[in-house]
Protein backbone atom coordinates (compact mmCIF):
# COMPACT_ATOMS: atom_id res chain seq x y z
CA UNK A 1 0.00 0.00 0.00
CA UNK A 2 1.05 3.46 -0.78
CA UNK A 3 2.53 5.11 2.46
CA UNK A 4 2.88 8.78 2.02
CA UNK A 5 3.90 10.71 4.94
CA UNK A 6 2.19 11.99 7.87
CA UNK A 7 3.85 14.74 9.77
CA UNK A 8 -0.19 15.31 11.41
CA UNK A 9 -0.37 11.40 11.92
CA UNK A 10 1.44 10.79 15.78
CA UNK A 11 -0.83 13.63 17.00
CA UNK A 12 -3.80 12.74 15.19
CA UNK A 13 -3.45 8.75 16.69
CA UNK A 14 -2.60 10.19 20.17
CA UNK A 15 -5.85 12.51 19.91
CA UNK A 16 -7.94 9.45 18.75
CA UNK A 17 -6.85 7.30 21.56
CA UNK A 18 -10.70 6.01 22.39
CA UNK A 19 -10.66 4.00 18.75
CA UNK A 20 -6.57 3.42 18.65
CA UNK A 21 -5.48 1.94 21.85
CA UNK A 22 -2.17 2.68 23.05
CA UNK A 23 -0.36 0.08 25.09
CA UNK A 24 -2.61 -2.92 24.33
CA UNK A 25 -0.61 -5.58 25.68
CA UNK A 26 -1.61 -4.05 28.98
CA UNK A 27 -5.21 -5.04 27.99
CA UNK A 28 -4.49 -8.62 27.09
CA UNK A 29 -7.44 -10.79 28.55
CA UNK A 30 -10.09 -7.76 29.23
CA UNK A 31 -10.57 -6.71 26.42
CA UNK A 32 -14.12 -7.12 27.00
CA UNK A 33 -14.07 -4.69 29.85
CA UNK A 34 -13.16 -2.35 27.43
CA UNK A 35 -15.89 -3.38 24.92
CA UNK A 36 -17.95 -3.15 28.07
CA UNK A 37 -20.00 -6.15 26.96
CA UNK A 38 -19.12 -9.70 26.24
CA UNK A 39 -19.72 -10.55 22.18
CA UNK A 40 -17.19 -12.36 20.30
CA UNK A 41 -14.18 -10.61 19.24
CA UNK A 42 -12.98 -10.34 16.10
CA UNK A 43 -9.33 -9.64 14.35
CA UNK A 44 -8.23 -7.97 11.55
CA UNK A 45 -4.25 -8.26 10.94
CA UNK A 46 -3.35 -5.65 8.33
CA UNK A 47 -6.12 -3.67 7.91
CA UNK A 48 -4.97 -0.98 5.56
CA UNK A 49 -7.57 1.93 5.00
CA UNK A 50 -10.10 0.36 7.54
CA UNK A 51 -13.05 0.13 4.79
CA UNK A 52 -13.66 -4.23 5.73
CA UNK A 53 -13.37 -3.47 9.74
CA UNK A 54 -15.56 -0.72 9.00
CA UNK A 55 -18.31 -2.25 7.32
CA UNK A 56 -17.92 -5.66 9.03
CA UNK A 57 -18.84 -3.27 12.25
CA UNK A 58 -21.48 -2.03 10.78
CA UNK A 59 -23.27 -5.08 9.66
CA UNK A 60 -22.50 -7.07 12.82
CA UNK A 61 -22.98 -4.66 15.82
CA UNK A 62 -23.00 -7.94 18.30
CA UNK A 63 -19.09 -8.59 17.44
CA UNK A 64 -16.79 -7.23 18.47
CA UNK A 65 -13.53 -6.28 15.91
CA UNK A 66 -10.18 -5.07 16.14
CA UNK A 67 -7.79 -3.88 13.60
CA UNK A 68 -4.27 -3.87 13.83
CA UNK A 69 -2.29 -2.33 11.18
CA UNK A 70 2.00 -1.36 10.94
CA UNK A 71 1.38 1.68 8.71
CA UNK A 72 0.85 4.77 10.40
CA UNK A 73 0.27 6.88 7.52
CA UNK A 74 -2.38 3.95 6.30
CA UNK A 75 -3.83 3.26 10.01
CA UNK A 76 -5.06 6.59 10.21
CA UNK A 77 -7.71 6.68 7.58
CA UNK A 78 -8.99 3.55 8.89
CA UNK A 79 -9.07 5.79 12.42
CA UNK A 80 -11.20 8.88 10.39
CA UNK A 81 -13.83 6.43 9.23
CA UNK A 82 -14.70 5.04 12.64
CA UNK A 83 -14.25 8.63 14.05
CA UNK A 84 -16.70 9.48 11.33
CA UNK A 85 -19.22 6.68 12.13
CA UNK A 86 -18.79 6.69 15.97
CA UNK A 87 -18.85 3.49 15.65
CA UNK A 88 -18.51 1.69 19.49
CA UNK A 89 -17.39 -2.24 18.51
CA UNK A 90 -14.45 -1.06 16.94
CA UNK A 91 -10.49 -0.53 18.14
CA UNK A 92 -7.55 -0.21 16.06
CA UNK A 93 -3.98 -0.91 17.15
CA UNK A 94 -1.27 0.38 15.63
CA UNK A 95 1.31 -2.46 16.06
CA UNK A 96 2.87 -5.30 14.34
CA UNK A 97 1.08 -8.84 14.37
CA UNK A 98 4.46 -10.69 14.81
CA UNK A 99 3.62 -10.29 18.70
CA UNK A 100 0.32 -11.01 18.54
CA UNK A 101 0.52 -13.25 21.56
CA UNK A 102 1.02 -10.92 23.86
CA UNK A 103 -1.66 -8.70 23.00
CA UNK A 104 -4.36 -11.22 23.67
CA UNK A 105 -4.92 -14.13 25.77
CA UNK A 106 -5.59 -17.44 25.11
CA UNK A 107 -9.24 -18.68 24.11
CA UNK A 108 -10.02 -14.33 23.39
CA UNK A 109 -10.42 -14.04 20.10
CA UNK A 110 -13.20 -15.69 17.62
CA UNK A 111 -12.07 -15.11 14.16
CA UNK A 112 -9.17 -13.66 12.52
CA UNK A 113 -9.11 -12.19 9.00
CA UNK A 114 -6.09 -12.14 7.08
CA UNK A 115 -7.01 -9.83 3.90
CA UNK A 116 -4.58 -9.40 0.72
CA UNK A 117 -2.36 -9.77 3.31
CA UNK A 118 1.71 -8.77 1.85
CA UNK A 119 2.36 -11.74 -0.27
CA UNK A 120 6.10 -12.15 0.42
CA UNK A 121 6.84 -13.82 -2.85
CA UNK A 122 10.18 -14.75 -2.35
CA UNK A 123 11.03 -17.97 -0.95
CA UNK A 124 14.05 -16.44 1.58
CA UNK A 125 10.75 -14.46 2.88
CA UNK A 126 8.69 -17.10 4.05
CA UNK A 127 8.60 -16.76 7.30
CA UNK A 128 7.17 -13.05 7.19
CA UNK A 129 3.71 -14.09 5.24
CA UNK A 130 1.19 -14.03 7.98
CA UNK A 131 0.66 -17.53 7.50
CA UNK A 132 3.81 -19.40 8.14
CA UNK A 133 3.67 -21.51 10.82
CA UNK A 134 5.07 -19.09 13.88
CA UNK A 135 2.12 -16.74 13.46
CA UNK A 136 -0.27 -20.27 12.79
CA UNK A 137 1.12 -20.71 16.17
CA UNK A 138 0.41 -17.53 17.88
CA UNK A 139 -3.64 -17.70 15.77
CA UNK A 140 -4.04 -21.45 17.95
CA UNK A 141 -3.06 -19.70 21.31
CA UNK A 142 -5.54 -17.17 21.11
CA UNK A 143 -8.21 -18.31 19.04
CA UNK A 144 -11.10 -19.96 21.01
CA UNK A 145 -12.28 -23.55 19.92
CA UNK A 146 -13.73 -23.36 16.97
CA UNK A 147 -12.33 -20.01 16.15
CA UNK A 148 -11.44 -19.84 12.52
CA UNK A 149 -8.36 -17.69 10.13
CA UNK A 150 -9.83 -16.62 6.68
CA UNK A 151 -7.90 -15.01 4.45
CA UNK A 152 -9.17 -13.60 1.15
CA UNK A 153 -6.23 -12.85 -1.36
CA UNK A 154 -5.77 -12.02 -4.89
CA UNK A 155 -2.61 -13.30 -4.95
CA UNK A 156 -2.14 -17.04 -6.25
CA UNK A 157 1.34 -17.73 -4.18
CA UNK A 158 0.24 -16.86 -1.21
CA UNK A 159 -3.23 -18.52 -1.38
CA UNK A 160 -1.69 -21.90 -2.67
CA UNK A 161 1.35 -21.58 0.66
CA UNK A 162 -1.62 -20.76 3.23
CA UNK A 163 -3.77 -23.23 2.40
CA UNK A 164 -0.89 -25.59 2.29
CA UNK A 165 0.43 -24.23 5.11
CA UNK A 166 -2.94 -24.48 7.04
CA UNK A 167 -2.56 -28.34 6.45
CA UNK A 168 0.76 -29.03 7.14
CA UNK A 169 0.00 -27.29 10.55
CA UNK A 170 -3.06 -29.57 11.18
CA UNK A 171 -5.60 -27.20 10.75
CA UNK A 172 -8.98 -28.21 9.22
CA UNK A 173 -9.72 -26.51 5.93
CA UNK A 174 -13.57 -25.70 6.17
CA UNK A 175 -14.43 -23.57 3.22
CA UNK A 176 -12.37 -22.92 -0.01
CA UNK A 177 -13.59 -21.11 -2.96
CA UNK A 178 -11.43 -20.12 -5.96
CA UNK A 179 -13.47 -17.45 -7.33
CA UNK A 180 -15.31 -15.72 -4.45
CA UNK A 181 -16.88 -13.03 -6.88
CA UNK A 182 -18.39 -15.59 -8.87
CA UNK A 183 -21.50 -15.92 -6.93
CA UNK A 184 -23.15 -12.96 -5.70
CA UNK A 185 -22.61 -12.51 -1.79
CA UNK A 186 -24.56 -9.54 -0.10
CA UNK A 187 -22.81 -10.36 2.89
CA UNK A 188 -19.36 -10.41 1.41
CA UNK A 189 -18.05 -6.89 2.97
CA UNK A 190 -15.11 -6.18 0.01
CA UNK A 191 -11.61 -4.69 1.30
CA UNK A 192 -10.27 -2.04 -0.97
CA UNK A 193 -7.78 -4.30 -2.74
CA UNK A 194 -10.64 -6.73 -3.22
CA UNK A 195 -12.80 -3.95 -4.88
CA UNK A 196 -9.48 -2.90 -7.19
CA UNK A 197 -8.51 -6.52 -8.42
CA UNK A 198 -11.87 -7.51 -8.68
CA UNK A 199 -13.10 -5.05 -10.86
CA UNK A 200 -9.58 -5.99 -12.62
CA UNK A 201 -11.19 -9.29 -12.98
CA UNK A 202 -8.56 -11.07 -11.63
CA UNK A 203 -10.45 -13.99 -9.16
CA UNK A 204 -10.44 -13.49 -5.80
CA UNK A 205 -9.65 -16.49 -3.58
CA UNK A 206 -10.82 -17.50 -0.02
CA UNK A 207 -10.42 -19.94 2.78
CA UNK A 208 -11.37 -20.67 6.08
CA UNK A 209 -9.38 -23.03 8.80
CA UNK A 210 -9.58 -24.27 11.94
CA UNK A 211 -7.36 -25.68 14.90
CA UNK A 212 -8.26 -28.65 15.70
CA UNK A 213 -8.21 -28.22 19.34
CA UNK B 1 -17.71 -37.52 -22.05
CA UNK B 2 -19.76 -38.35 -25.85
CA UNK B 3 -20.73 -42.21 -25.46
CA UNK B 4 -21.50 -43.80 -29.10
CA UNK B 5 -22.80 -46.96 -28.66
CA UNK B 6 -19.70 -49.22 -30.19
CA UNK B 7 -21.36 -52.60 -31.27
CA UNK B 8 -18.15 -53.62 -31.77
CA UNK B 9 -16.30 -52.97 -28.42
CA UNK B 10 -17.19 -55.87 -26.52
CA UNK B 11 -15.78 -58.26 -28.99
CA UNK B 12 -12.18 -55.84 -29.07
CA UNK B 13 -11.85 -55.07 -25.87
CA UNK B 14 -11.45 -59.57 -25.32
CA UNK B 15 -9.41 -59.39 -27.99
CA UNK B 16 -6.79 -57.17 -26.52
CA UNK B 17 -7.25 -58.89 -22.78
CA UNK B 18 -2.99 -58.82 -22.91
CA UNK B 19 -4.45 -54.50 -21.78
CA UNK B 20 -7.45 -54.82 -20.59
CA UNK B 21 -7.50 -57.22 -17.87
CA UNK B 22 -10.82 -59.13 -17.26
CA UNK B 23 -12.10 -60.41 -13.65
CA UNK B 24 -9.18 -57.57 -12.02
CA UNK B 25 -10.42 -58.52 -8.33
CA UNK B 26 -8.22 -62.35 -9.13
CA UNK B 27 -5.24 -59.90 -9.43
CA UNK B 28 -5.79 -58.27 -6.07
CA UNK B 29 -2.21 -58.53 -4.32
CA UNK B 30 -0.78 -59.67 -7.44
CA UNK B 31 -0.56 -57.10 -9.78
CA UNK B 32 3.37 -56.42 -9.55
CA UNK B 33 3.77 -60.24 -10.86
CA UNK B 34 1.51 -58.99 -13.53
CA UNK B 35 3.70 -56.53 -14.83
CA UNK B 36 6.75 -59.01 -14.20
CA UNK B 37 8.39 -56.53 -12.20
CA UNK B 38 8.59 -54.56 -8.76
CA UNK B 39 8.10 -50.96 -9.46
CA UNK B 40 5.64 -48.61 -7.92
CA UNK B 41 1.71 -48.47 -9.48
CA UNK B 42 0.20 -45.26 -10.00
CA UNK B 43 -3.76 -46.24 -11.05
CA UNK B 44 -6.20 -43.45 -12.96
CA UNK B 45 -9.66 -43.36 -11.81
CA UNK B 46 -12.04 -42.33 -15.20
CA UNK B 47 -9.56 -42.66 -17.72
CA UNK B 48 -11.65 -41.39 -20.66
CA UNK B 49 -9.85 -41.91 -24.25
CA UNK B 50 -6.06 -42.38 -22.50
CA UNK B 51 -4.24 -39.71 -23.28
CA UNK B 52 -2.89 -38.84 -19.87
CA UNK B 53 -2.01 -42.75 -19.12
CA UNK B 54 -0.74 -42.85 -22.21
CA UNK B 55 1.70 -39.91 -21.87
CA UNK B 56 3.11 -40.78 -18.54
CA UNK B 57 3.34 -44.27 -19.04
CA UNK B 58 6.03 -43.15 -21.40
CA UNK B 59 7.35 -40.28 -20.11
CA UNK B 60 7.99 -43.20 -16.88
CA UNK B 61 8.91 -46.31 -18.38
CA UNK B 62 9.73 -47.08 -14.84
CA UNK B 63 6.70 -46.47 -13.35
CA UNK B 64 3.41 -49.12 -13.60
CA UNK B 65 0.06 -47.40 -14.77
CA UNK B 66 -3.47 -49.05 -14.15
CA UNK B 67 -6.53 -46.72 -15.73
CA UNK B 68 -9.90 -47.68 -14.82
CA UNK B 69 -12.62 -46.84 -16.97
CA UNK B 70 -16.25 -47.49 -16.88
CA UNK B 71 -17.79 -46.76 -20.11
CA UNK B 72 -16.91 -49.02 -22.44
CA UNK B 73 -17.26 -47.42 -25.49
CA UNK B 74 -14.51 -44.58 -24.11
CA UNK B 75 -12.25 -47.21 -22.60
CA UNK B 76 -11.64 -48.72 -26.35
CA UNK B 77 -9.74 -45.13 -27.06
CA UNK B 78 -7.36 -45.87 -24.63
CA UNK B 79 -6.83 -49.29 -25.75
CA UNK B 80 -6.77 -48.54 -29.35
CA UNK B 81 -3.55 -46.01 -28.36
CA UNK B 82 -1.81 -48.33 -25.70
CA UNK B 83 -1.75 -51.29 -28.32
CA UNK B 84 -0.28 -49.11 -31.10
CA UNK B 85 2.63 -48.18 -28.98
CA UNK B 86 3.23 -51.80 -27.69
CA UNK B 87 3.53 -50.09 -24.09
CA UNK B 88 4.34 -52.88 -21.11
CA UNK B 89 3.95 -50.63 -18.67
CA UNK B 90 -0.01 -49.55 -18.90
CA UNK B 91 -3.14 -52.27 -18.06
CA UNK B 92 -6.65 -50.89 -18.18
CA UNK B 93 -9.49 -52.25 -16.00
CA UNK B 94 -13.25 -51.82 -17.66
CA UNK B 95 -14.89 -51.32 -14.44
CA UNK B 96 -16.50 -49.17 -11.70
CA UNK B 97 -13.93 -47.61 -9.43
CA UNK B 98 -16.89 -47.52 -6.46
CA UNK B 99 -15.47 -51.20 -5.59
CA UNK B 100 -11.65 -50.32 -6.01
CA UNK B 101 -11.22 -51.70 -2.51
CA UNK B 102 -11.60 -55.21 -3.88
CA UNK B 103 -9.08 -54.68 -6.83
CA UNK B 104 -6.11 -53.70 -5.06
CA UNK B 105 -4.32 -54.88 -1.87
CA UNK B 106 -3.65 -52.59 1.20
CA UNK B 107 -0.17 -50.50 0.46
CA UNK B 108 -0.33 -51.91 -3.13
CA UNK B 109 -0.54 -48.72 -5.28
CA UNK B 110 1.34 -45.47 -4.55
CA UNK B 111 -0.37 -43.00 -6.45
CA UNK B 112 -4.08 -42.13 -7.65
CA UNK B 113 -4.95 -39.96 -10.11
CA UNK B 114 -8.14 -38.45 -10.62
CA UNK B 115 -8.31 -36.21 -14.08
CA UNK B 116 -11.47 -34.13 -14.46
CA UNK B 117 -13.40 -36.33 -12.67
CA UNK B 118 -17.37 -35.92 -13.12
CA UNK B 119 -18.31 -33.02 -11.02
CA UNK B 120 -21.64 -33.97 -9.91
CA UNK B 121 -22.57 -30.73 -8.49
CA UNK B 122 -25.83 -31.68 -6.66
CA UNK B 123 -25.79 -31.79 -2.84
CA UNK B 124 -27.94 -34.74 -3.71
CA UNK B 125 -25.12 -36.40 -5.61
CA UNK B 126 -22.53 -35.69 -3.42
CA UNK B 127 -21.68 -39.47 -2.85
CA UNK B 128 -20.76 -40.46 -6.45
CA UNK B 129 -17.84 -38.08 -6.95
CA UNK B 130 -14.70 -39.29 -6.59
CA UNK B 131 -13.66 -37.65 -3.57
CA UNK B 132 -16.20 -38.25 -1.29
CA UNK B 133 -15.23 -40.06 2.07
CA UNK B 134 -16.51 -43.30 0.92
CA UNK B 135 -13.67 -43.18 -1.75
CA UNK B 136 -11.26 -41.29 0.65
CA UNK B 137 -11.58 -44.36 2.60
CA UNK B 138 -10.38 -47.04 0.25
CA UNK B 139 -7.77 -45.02 -1.42
CA UNK B 140 -6.85 -45.29 2.30
CA UNK B 141 -6.16 -48.77 2.09
CA UNK B 142 -4.58 -49.35 -1.07
CA UNK B 143 -2.28 -46.54 -1.16
CA UNK B 144 0.98 -47.43 0.34
CA UNK B 145 2.36 -44.79 2.84
CA UNK B 146 3.08 -41.28 1.60
CA UNK B 147 1.20 -42.44 -1.20
CA UNK B 148 -0.76 -39.30 -2.90
CA UNK B 149 -4.09 -38.49 -4.54
CA UNK B 150 -3.89 -36.04 -7.60
CA UNK B 151 -6.53 -34.50 -8.66
CA UNK B 152 -6.69 -31.99 -11.39
CA UNK B 153 -9.90 -29.98 -12.89
CA UNK B 154 -11.55 -27.04 -14.51
CA UNK B 155 -14.40 -27.36 -12.09
CA UNK B 156 -14.59 -24.84 -9.35
CA UNK B 157 -17.46 -26.63 -7.20
CA UNK B 158 -15.45 -30.00 -7.33
CA UNK B 159 -12.38 -28.57 -6.61
CA UNK B 160 -13.23 -26.50 -3.19
CA UNK B 161 -15.51 -29.46 -2.13
CA UNK B 162 -12.29 -31.92 -2.90
CA UNK B 163 -10.13 -29.95 -0.52
CA UNK B 164 -12.27 -29.67 1.98
CA UNK B 165 -13.07 -33.22 1.71
CA UNK B 166 -9.49 -34.23 1.83
CA UNK B 167 -9.15 -32.01 4.82
CA UNK B 168 -12.03 -33.13 6.78
CA UNK B 169 -11.30 -36.51 5.92
CA UNK B 170 -7.52 -36.00 8.50
CA UNK B 171 -5.86 -36.15 4.82
CA UNK B 172 -2.66 -33.37 4.33
CA UNK B 173 -2.79 -31.02 1.79
CA UNK B 174 0.72 -30.90 0.08
CA UNK B 175 0.31 -28.82 -2.99
CA UNK B 176 -2.32 -26.33 -4.11
CA UNK B 177 -2.41 -24.88 -7.77
CA UNK B 178 -5.35 -22.71 -8.58
CA UNK B 179 -3.83 -22.26 -12.01
CA UNK B 180 -1.78 -24.89 -13.52
CA UNK B 181 -1.07 -23.79 -16.91
CA UNK B 182 0.23 -20.41 -15.51
CA UNK B 183 3.70 -21.30 -15.70
CA UNK B 184 5.04 -23.73 -18.43
CA UNK B 185 5.65 -26.96 -16.72
CA UNK B 186 7.49 -29.33 -19.56
CA UNK B 187 6.45 -32.70 -17.10
CA UNK B 188 2.56 -31.85 -16.95
CA UNK B 189 1.33 -34.71 -19.13
CA UNK B 190 -2.61 -33.36 -20.55
CA UNK B 191 -5.58 -34.72 -20.42
CA UNK B 192 -8.15 -34.69 -23.03
CA UNK B 193 -10.24 -32.33 -21.14
CA UNK B 194 -7.27 -30.01 -20.05
CA UNK B 195 -6.43 -29.77 -23.17
CA UNK B 196 -9.86 -28.43 -24.02
CA UNK B 197 -10.77 -26.22 -21.19
CA UNK B 198 -7.42 -24.67 -20.95
CA UNK B 199 -7.65 -24.20 -24.74
CA UNK B 200 -11.04 -21.77 -23.69
CA UNK B 201 -8.52 -19.85 -21.35
CA UNK B 202 -10.41 -21.64 -17.97
CA UNK B 203 -8.13 -21.93 -15.22
CA UNK B 204 -7.05 -25.74 -14.31
CA UNK B 205 -7.28 -26.62 -10.65
CA UNK B 206 -4.29 -29.65 -8.94
CA UNK B 207 -4.58 -30.37 -5.30
CA UNK B 208 -2.34 -33.14 -4.41
CA UNK B 209 -3.48 -34.64 -0.63
CA UNK B 210 -1.87 -37.56 1.33
CA UNK B 211 -3.29 -39.90 4.41
CA UNK B 212 -1.36 -39.52 7.64
CA UNK B 213 -0.63 -42.97 8.38
C1 LIG C 1 -1.59 -5.32 0.88
S1 LIG C 1 -2.23 -4.37 2.19
C2 LIG C 1 -3.95 -4.84 2.28
C3 LIG C 1 -4.78 -3.88 3.03
C4 LIG C 1 -6.25 -4.26 3.26
N1 LIG C 1 -6.34 -5.43 4.12
C5 LIG C 1 -6.97 -4.51 1.96
O1 LIG C 1 -7.31 -5.68 1.69
O2 LIG C 1 -7.25 -3.56 1.21
C6 LIG C 1 -1.48 -5.14 3.58
C7 LIG C 1 -1.48 -4.29 4.85
O3 LIG C 1 -1.00 -5.07 5.94
C8 LIG C 1 -0.16 -4.28 6.75
N2 LIG C 1 0.75 -5.20 7.44
C9 LIG C 1 1.70 -5.97 6.86
N3 LIG C 1 2.35 -6.70 7.78
C10 LIG C 1 1.79 -6.41 8.98
C11 LIG C 1 2.06 -6.82 10.32
N4 LIG C 1 3.02 -7.72 10.58
N5 LIG C 1 1.30 -6.31 11.31
C12 LIG C 1 0.34 -5.40 11.04
N6 LIG C 1 0.05 -4.95 9.79
C13 LIG C 1 0.77 -5.45 8.78
C14 LIG C 1 0.51 -3.33 5.76
O4 LIG C 1 0.96 -2.17 6.40
C15 LIG C 1 -0.63 -3.06 4.76
O5 LIG C 1 -1.40 -1.94 5.13
C1 LIG D 1 -15.25 -36.07 -17.46
S1 LIG D 1 -14.48 -37.53 -18.02
C2 LIG D 1 -12.76 -37.15 -17.96
C3 LIG D 1 -11.92 -38.07 -18.81
C4 LIG D 1 -10.40 -37.87 -18.71
N1 LIG D 1 -9.89 -38.18 -17.38
C5 LIG D 1 -9.98 -36.48 -19.10
O1 LIG D 1 -9.52 -35.72 -18.20
O2 LIG D 1 -10.04 -36.12 -20.29
C6 LIG D 1 -14.73 -38.62 -16.66
C7 LIG D 1 -14.55 -40.07 -16.99
O3 LIG D 1 -14.63 -40.85 -15.80
C8 LIG D 1 -15.36 -42.04 -16.04
N2 LIG D 1 -15.93 -42.45 -14.75
C9 LIG D 1 -16.83 -41.78 -14.01
N3 LIG D 1 -17.11 -42.44 -12.87
C10 LIG D 1 -16.35 -43.55 -12.87
C11 LIG D 1 -16.21 -44.65 -11.97
N4 LIG D 1 -16.91 -44.70 -10.85
N5 LIG D 1 -15.32 -45.62 -12.28
C12 LIG D 1 -14.61 -45.56 -13.43
N6 LIG D 1 -14.72 -44.56 -14.33
C13 LIG D 1 -15.58 -43.56 -14.06
C14 LIG D 1 -16.40 -41.60 -17.07
O4 LIG D 1 -16.89 -42.72 -17.81
C15 LIG D 1 -15.60 -40.62 -17.93
O5 LIG D 1 -14.97 -41.27 -19.00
Amino acid sequence: MRQRNKPWADEYLQEKNHIVINDPKSNKGNWNQLFNNNNPIHVEIGSGKGQFILGMAKQHPDINFIGIELAKSIIVSAVQKIDKESLANVFMLNENAIDVREMFADDEISMIYLNFSDPWPKNRHEKRRLTYERFLNQYQDILCTNGEVILKTDNRGLFEYSVVSFSQYGMNIKELNVDLHAIEDETNVMTEYEEKFSAKGQPIYRCKAVFEK
